[in-house]
This record gives structure tokens, sequence and C-alpha cells, in this order.
């Protein structure tokens, strides 16, 4: 199983490129669109979509393009990751699940465009890699990561950062439910915020924190926009206190 | 066969965590998207699109995820309607085709998080079924529908309601093709509408009235967009004058 | 394979209706969406993405269906490109690939509605093909294409046409890399424009001239949306002096 994120929007036909790369080499793969709605060239969103989705397919290639630095020296990379493999730019997208990383590999397959690698290289890749195949592949020591603030807890201050607001609005923190478990009131800028298990908890318009499917803290409005009413963008430092 | 219908829209990565879920179960699994573009919340949008694709598929199971009481005490269900299924919450979805069903279930399958039962119960729940697998559904007797304004019509009135504006700003009715068979003007808000066989009949510009791909009676404007001229919203009673 | 490309955009079912009635003919069949983004009625933006996506499918029927025509006396169409096919209305889809045309058919199936012939005829056409089933198809010898300017090369004058806008902003050209291969600086409308190798060479904000993805000139603005500094529209006629 492949599948595919990018930020080309659903307008082009620039995804269909890609699925027709892969056919070519790989007639019978299959293919699960992730997204194609990633912020144009935004690695953060780029990473914490990887984050997410690794966790919830048993095995697949997940492919990124995401690549503002296409045609210039930044590298292509395969990175295998349990029994799935990141196979993108060497630009970042990985950093939230480098400590997973097992083996790193450069793509040496040569792209026959300077601005579409999405089609020339990582498509290519992923559809050998998904065939067993991996003649195209040379191994490597190191991947590029950017910095991020680690989520910690020291008595009732707990910081972070913000890693993603979706499409819904919500506002999702990089602090992870072991840390916030006992907690039933957070003060976030001087507000006090309600710690509930689900939106249907709150009542209308209501700012709640609660713990989301992918198990990280999160804000949100039951039915509305949390990311109107707090003024955080993704990559924020956030300290919260915490009230049982 | 498992299609999917789903508010998510196509940021972010949650329909693909829906298809992790599926594969997991029923890595054979063939699943198509209807869309993910539901009006956030709307149980009407999601009941007309339920109504419209069940003809469409020989035999499939549909899911779907509109859920704005997800986590509360709203139950999951399953509901065998002829050779197909829907799958989802018990919030009215199925109101347009409820005299279709034939058995109803509640979904038993306990969810991992409170805040994405799409992906912990309603996905699931449609890979099982898809594999002839029933064992995790409780035959219960009801389910939940709104109301609504069935079609009439009494002589030259017919009554009905606005079930759906489309992405092309189409107006559907639930007034089916076989009431207004005999008509050639329609007089709606002091309106003359000409009742013509396509949109490619009219004048640039102008509102008209036709049987749309589904049978309905809708308002069109020839490559325009006939809801920012007539005055209604999703729900509204409509009451109209036929001239033949 | 098949691929479908449509303006009906991501809100509506539409598109899974014509997933119903290829699947209804043929149990079997692999699809490929393209784009569902086409602006509404844009014939020439259709075009672009034919002549853009026959390359990149080995063998494929390819459905289109931008069809403001629809009910009306235009004809439906599938034309043996190849090994591929498209299948649509005859509106000028495929004017910029009618000179690799093989073979032309008028599509012969009956539709049961007057406004949706993507449901009743090109997705079961397409279905048939893709089986090998020839029965629906009559021969004839024309399709209608719109008049364009061809690109040409006079000395250091090289004049063409904006065949599309693509979803970052790109501006492309139908004036082939052959055309501009010895070029270093292009003069447009007063100003000179960088000839480079990829949008990573260029400064941040930086307007430039490269050779995209399929070979066509293409202007665009590194991490920026060169649409809104050219004031250009699709279809627009284009002249440019080279420099070496």
């Amino acid at each position: 199983m492949i599948t595919l994120t990018t930020d080309f929007g659903y307008v082009d036909h620039y995804v269909a490129a890609m699925k027709g790369a892969i056919f070519s080499i790989n007639p019978n793969a299959r293919i699960v669109d992730v997204t194609h709605g990633v912020r144009r060239h935004d690695i953060r969103h780029a990473a914490y979509v990887l984050n997410a989705i690794l966790p919830l397919f048993n095995r697949a290639v997940h492919v990124f393009v995401v690549d503002p630095g296409v045609g210039t020296e930044r590298k292509g990379i395969a990175a295998k990751i349990g029994e799935s493999w990141y196979v993108g730019p060497d630009n970042g997208i990985v950093t939230y699940v480098v400590d997973d990383i097992d083996e790193i590999f450069e793509i040496t397959i040569e792209p026959k465009s300077t601005t579409f690698h999405g089609r020339d290289v990582f498509a290519p890749a992923a559809a050998y890699i998904d065939m067993g195949n991996f003649e195209h592949l040379k191994e490597i020591e190191e991947v590029y990561t950017f910095p991020y603030f680690k989520p910690r807890r020291k008595g009732n201050i707990v910081e972070g950062e913000i890693i993603h607001i979706d499409g819904f609005g919500n506002v999702i923190t990089n602090i992870p439910k072991e840390m916030v478990s006992d907690v039933r009131i957070i003060k976030l800028l001087d507000r006090f915020i309600r710690f509930l298990p689900s939106y249907g908890y709150a009542h209308r318009d209501e700012l709640i924190a609660l713990i989301n499917s992918e198990d990280y803290l999160e804000f949100a409005v039951n039915q509305g926009d949390a990311s109107s009413i707090l003024p955080y963008e993704v990559g924020d430092h956030i300290s919260l206190e915490i009230q049982h």
C-alpha cells in the first residue's frame, strides 16, 4: 500500500501524474490519498500528518511531497520506520518520528524534470519499495530535523507546542495524554477551560480541552472554531496551569 | 464495496485514518469516497446524499460520519436497506430512506476514543459487514428521524421542501418528477419560471425549473447560480403554482 | 484503468454517481480521479488537463465531464489516441491532442436523464471500452476543436498562448522547451525575467521563467503567485523577446 500526502491541492492534475508514475512501474499498486490540502510549503503541517498516519496503517509506503527546495541540493530520502516507510524530501518532515527510524536511504533515481520530483523521484521510489525492490536506495547516516519544544510537566505547569490547527479549527498541542491525565480545569492565558471527555459534553460555543483521537491535548469549541478564540499559530510555545 | 461520506473536508488526515482502520480488518476492501464536503454537522445534507447514492451502487456499505453528538449517548447503527447498508450515527441521516430499511442494528464495538467514532466504530463495523461478519451488531427496533414536509399536490398547487443546494447553486426540492410531469410554467414567489428539459435549453442567466438526474424538481440557472436568486435554505417549505 | 476529470467539485455526490455507474457494468474497474476542480464549464482548462495526463498513463480511458451543452445536440464521443481513449462531450476538449487521434466514434448509449450524461453516457461508455467492448460506438469523421495560437519563434521573438494558470498561480504557456532552450533572460511587458532551472534557484518573491514538468515554458514566483503579477488570463496571446 502506498499513501500520498502533498500540498498540490485539488485543482490540478499533479497528484494524478504521480499515480500514473506509480502504476507504470507497479500496475497493481494500491494507493490511498491522505490529503493534498497540506498548506503550501508547510513542512510542520506535513510532519504532523506523518506522525498521525504512521500508526494507522499496518504497513505502507508514505509518500510526502511538500517540497519548497525542489530542484536544489536537498536530498530525496526513504526512511524505514517499523514495517512502514517515509519517502520524500529530506527537509524535516520526519522530525516528530525521527526516534522511530530504523534505516535511512538516499534515493538515487535521476529526475527528468527539475520541478516535479514527486512524479520523477518519489512516486517511482515508492512504487519500487512497495514491490520489495530496494536497488534505488543508498544507505546514509543522517536526516534533517527542525527544532521544536518537547512537552514537559513540572508540578502543575505543563509546557509544549502547538503542532496543528485542523480544518475544524481545533488547536492541537504535542502534549500527550499521560501528562494531563489527572486534570479537570486548565488555566491558559487567564481563561479557565474545562477538561471534558468529548465535544458533545460542552455547552454550545464553549472552549474546552480534551484528549483528541491521537491522544494529544487539544482545545476545541463544540460546533465552533477554537482557532478563532486562541491566539496561537502552529509552532507557538504553550504553557498552561492545571487544576485537579 | 464500502463508500465514505463525511464532513471532514480535504485538509486533514481523518478520512485516511478511517481507511487505515478498514484495511487493517479487511485488507482487500474496495473503498469509494462519495464526498467529504458535507457541510459541517449538517445532518440534512448527509440525509440527502444517502438518499441520492443508495440507488447508484448495486451493493455497498455506505459509511456516514456527520456526527455532532459523538462521544455522547447517541447510538451507532447499521441499517440494512435492500442489498446495501447504512453505517453511522443514529441522528437522522436515514430519514429519507427509512421506509426502505429492512433491519436495524446497534453497533457494539467499543470505541477507543471519545471523539472519533468514524475511525473507531463505523469504519471497523463497515469493514466487518463488507466481509459478511455481523457479530458486532445487535438488533434494535427504532431509528431516529427528523420531521420534514412530505411533497403533495392539490390541483395546481404543489408543495414540498428544499432538500439540497448543490455546489453549482442548483436548488433541489423533494418534489418528485411524477408530481410535475404535465407542467410548462411554474409560478413561484411572483416569478414565472419555464420548465425545460435541460440546462442547455435556457437562455444564459435564465432561472429555469427542470427534473434533475435523480428525478426531483430542481431550480437552476444556465451557467449560473440559482441559489443566489431564490431566497431558500435547505429545510424551507416551498409552495408553487403550476401551469400547463 | 479509467480516469475521471470533471468540474463537479468536491461537495456533491456526482462523481460517486459516475463511479457507481462504472462499477455496475465493470465491477473490477480501477478508477483514478484526476481532478474534479476544473473551473466550471471551462473547456480550455479541461483541454489542458487532457493534454497533460495523456503521456502519464500507459493505457487508460480518460473520461471528461465539463459539459455546458449537456442535454442539447452536442454529441458524446470516444476518441482513440494511441493506447488510450478520450471519452466525453464533443466540445473541444480534444483540441490540443487532435493530431494524435487515431479514430473517432460517437457514443450511441441513450441517456436516461437530460442533465447528467457523465453518469448516463460517459461513465458507461468508459466502463465498456475499458472491458474491450466497443458495441456502443459508431465511427464518425470529425471532432470539434476551438481555435488557439500555435507557438512560433522568429529570431528572438517567441509567441504563444497562456494555456493554464495552476493552483499555485504558475502561469503556463504552450511554448515548448525546444523553442527556448538557448534562453537566459526573457523580456516580457518591459520586465527582464531570469530563466532558471527550478523554483528553488530564485530569490524569494522573484518572478522567474522555467521549463515546467511537462516541458512547457512557465512563469512562476518562488513560494509565491505569478498570476497575481502577470496580467494574463488563459487564452491570452503572449509575445516575448529572448536574450542568450
